[in-house]
């Protein structure tokens, strides 16, 4: 229960090789104590990294205090910096001086030490807190923030406003979808699937838009590519020729995704056992009629199985040498009613998905931005357009045509470090069972 | 219905400038139409602001097609562009041939074209899709994003993690806020009051990391002040000494986020008629006991009321030039169980509010690091720690001193631009009554 150490006076862990010859204090927790017949070692954990603390024979008083400390205490530790090509970073402190901060940590629930996470799943999920200190495991976060940051950047540069849509909504978005409800002072609303009307209606003030935020999903899917919250980045753009501008839209910001990761967590793609991909300058399109036939499916299907998906990635990779691949034109009943049809041939529409090695890391398109024809498409489908009053008075008042795109953002971090299941790449998930921590 | 105005081959209004003499096509909004008796105006509105249309009396096939356009109606102009230093950005489009893109609109419900926006706040919020195509309202949110963009880059420079955590929770975070109740496949879930929590249990990973996402409040406030669902900026950073430090770096985010609006939204500053302060660089303090006897209030007051604020954030710009002032020190019972008292004296605690111009912007603090602590804490307060144990198990295994604030992004836009009703700058603002649009 000693002096905590501010920041002002503290050195991180990856800045130590600039010291060397220098008294300098880190702070961090406790990852390993190792005590050998002639020497012991404690390795500290800070957000930058690892270092490596040397406690000779001689010092008894550290080696007494050593005995002390359990791993994940958090500490301060003043030493002499002095080079050694094994130890992390290069460097490692000598003649240490250290101090408690806090109170000594019990035994973690996962040893954090180790190179891996031996735990299962569940095991890893109910530790969240702890889990995610591992540094395997905080690298697929820092992938999924450096995107986050680097979609942002991408649109940013590109014109687009940011928008910050409500959650709480009095309808639901996607017909088909299964929503949260909500007591909502005494009557029902219920969770945003996505930010889909809002941003449409964006388009109406600031042309181009984004939303980075939590949509919500009550599909009792129990597998392992569902999640019942997730993070969803939704962009928007107006005045389009078609769905094609979209296209190239989600490929800049695709491209800043990878750019993020590249500039602000270089070192978590190894960490993580990240593969980047290359985002070519121009994605391959192939059209959903063209896509059934190569995979040798009856013309008539109306969407694509995930084995169809996979064979389609495959095709990308050998033929076009890329990780990313767009199936456009799907058919209108598997679409959502302000799906634009494709003006030359309305059995299909101006929508695509966008493949990421073989899995469905994208929906986008161009919307419908006539008022008549959300009219005629409500109808259709037997909606009320009443219901959806609020949203179509958008497209009363003058829209542009526009379109835009959904990455999940989970599903993408899924795909660069090949996780086997979507729940270890976000912090806190929630599923059909999971509503804690 | 005719051909659309790709992105590629259009001029922006405010890029104008650059093309006189030059035919140049602009794509936007009609804003309005003039007919005078010798030439007709049309002035065309895009995201970066107005551009005006010239028809000259020759000209009767554009002067026929004028009388059948309607405002807010979405076109494509090609015409010359000349030198007027009256007209907006100082030049106009001149033999233009128009083109309708998607459907005439219907004539919007608020006047668009008024320099103000007329109606009372019932209709604007009723009409929200239009009312925020006004330049004055757009401004107001453009205010909000740029700033959101500044409190991302101040962090981002300072070494933070962005965090995205669940909105769905299985129980309260802040004690006394109420809260909404979800049925989540068939038992109850709860929207976060605040990402508090999560936010901790990911200092002991990430050391410094911050979210900017919704958070809900079930208070049956009907006031001018109140929302049920905003967007707050969270941080919360570890290895501090006490909440000064969390101050310095709130200090910074605040600074960041006006720097983003000189940035990226300089020209919204007037339209929306707001008035940037200045953020001093150390942010004056009060202690909640001067405080009270400033004001004049009794010492035993365990809050300061509305008027104590004003009255505070006068004092603070008499005595010290400065929109903001920290009053620290808040007696423990108002504040939630994971406050850390002040060492020196166990009535108050290491707490802070931050006044801007003397309203309440603000709250942060240090928080507890010890699981003991928190134990006691929790058992003072009636509450079971089995309820946070997912919470807790952060601090069982190691946490640093910390603490962090939270900032409700539309009472700082607010502020800005001394809005008499919060409503007026969220995009869809949710309360008591109003679920829609």
């Amino acid at each position: 229960m000693l002096q905590p150490s501010p920041e002002q006076a503290r050195t991180l862990t990856a800045a130590l090789p600039d010291h060397v010859g220098q008294r300098a204090t880190i702070s961090g927790w406790i990852h390993r104590r190792r005590r050998l017949a002639t020497v012991s070692f404690l390795i500290i954990r800070d957000r930058a990294g690892l270092a490596q603390v040397v406690v000779g024979p001689s010092d008894e008083a550290a080696l007494a205090q050593l005995d002390t400390l359990s791993e994940e205490t958090v500490v301060s530790v003043e030493g002499t910096v002095v080079a050694n090509a094994k130890a992390p970073a290069g460097v490692e402190l000598t003649s240490p001086s250290i101090v408690v901060i806090g109170a000594q940590a019990e035994t973690p629930p996962i040893e954090l030490w180790r190179p891996g996470l031996a735990p299962g799943l569940p095991a890893l999920l109910d530790n969240a807190a702890i889990t995610w200190r591992h540094a395997a495991q905080a690298a697929i976060w820092r992938l999924a923030s450096a995107s986050l940051r680097g979609f942002r950047r991408a649109l940013d540069a590109d014109g687009f406003t940011e928008i910050q849509t409500p959650k709480l909504v009095g309808g639901s978005t996607e017909s088909g979808a299964t929503v949260f409800e909500v007591d909502y002072f005494g009557r029902p609303a219920y969770l945003a699937q996505s930010p889909q009307f809002y941003k449409q209606m964006m388009v109406g003030v600031f042309e181009r838009v984004y939303e980075t935020g939590p949509v919500f999903r009550a599909e009792p899917h129990d597998t392992a590519r569902h999640l019942a919250e997730y993070v969803s980045l939704d962009a928007e753009l107006g005045f389009i020729t078609d769905h094609r501008d979209v296209l190239a839209t989600l490929r800049s910001a695709v491209a800043g995704m990878v750019e993020g990761i590249r500039t602000d967590a270089p070192d978590a793609v190894a960490l993580a056992g990240a593969r980047l991909p290359e985002v070519p300058e121009e994605i391959p399109v192939i059209h959903f009629r063209d896509a059934l036939q190569l995979v040798g499916a009856d013309p008539d299907e109306p969407d694509l199985a995930p084995e169809h998906e996979r064979r389609i990635g495959r095709w990308a990779l050998e033929q076009h040498g890329s990780d990313f691949v767009a199936v456009e034109g799907y058919p209108a009943p598997k679409r959502p009613f302000y799906t634009h049809p494709d003006p030359a041939d309305p059995r299909w529409t101006n929508s695509f998905d966008l493949l990421f090695r073989g899995l469905e890391l994208v929906t986008g398109g161009q919307r419908l931005h006539v008022y008549a024809d959300y009219e005629r498409a409500l109808v259709a489908r037997g909606e009320s357009t009443a219901d959806h009053a609020g949203y179509l008075q958008a497209f009363r008042h003058g829209m542009p045509p526009h379109g835009g795109f959904a990455i999940g953002l989970e599903r993408w971090t899924a795909r660069l470090v090949e996780a086997d299941n979507i729940r270890r790449t976000t912090l806190f998930p929630r599923d059909l069972h999971r509503l804690a921590p």
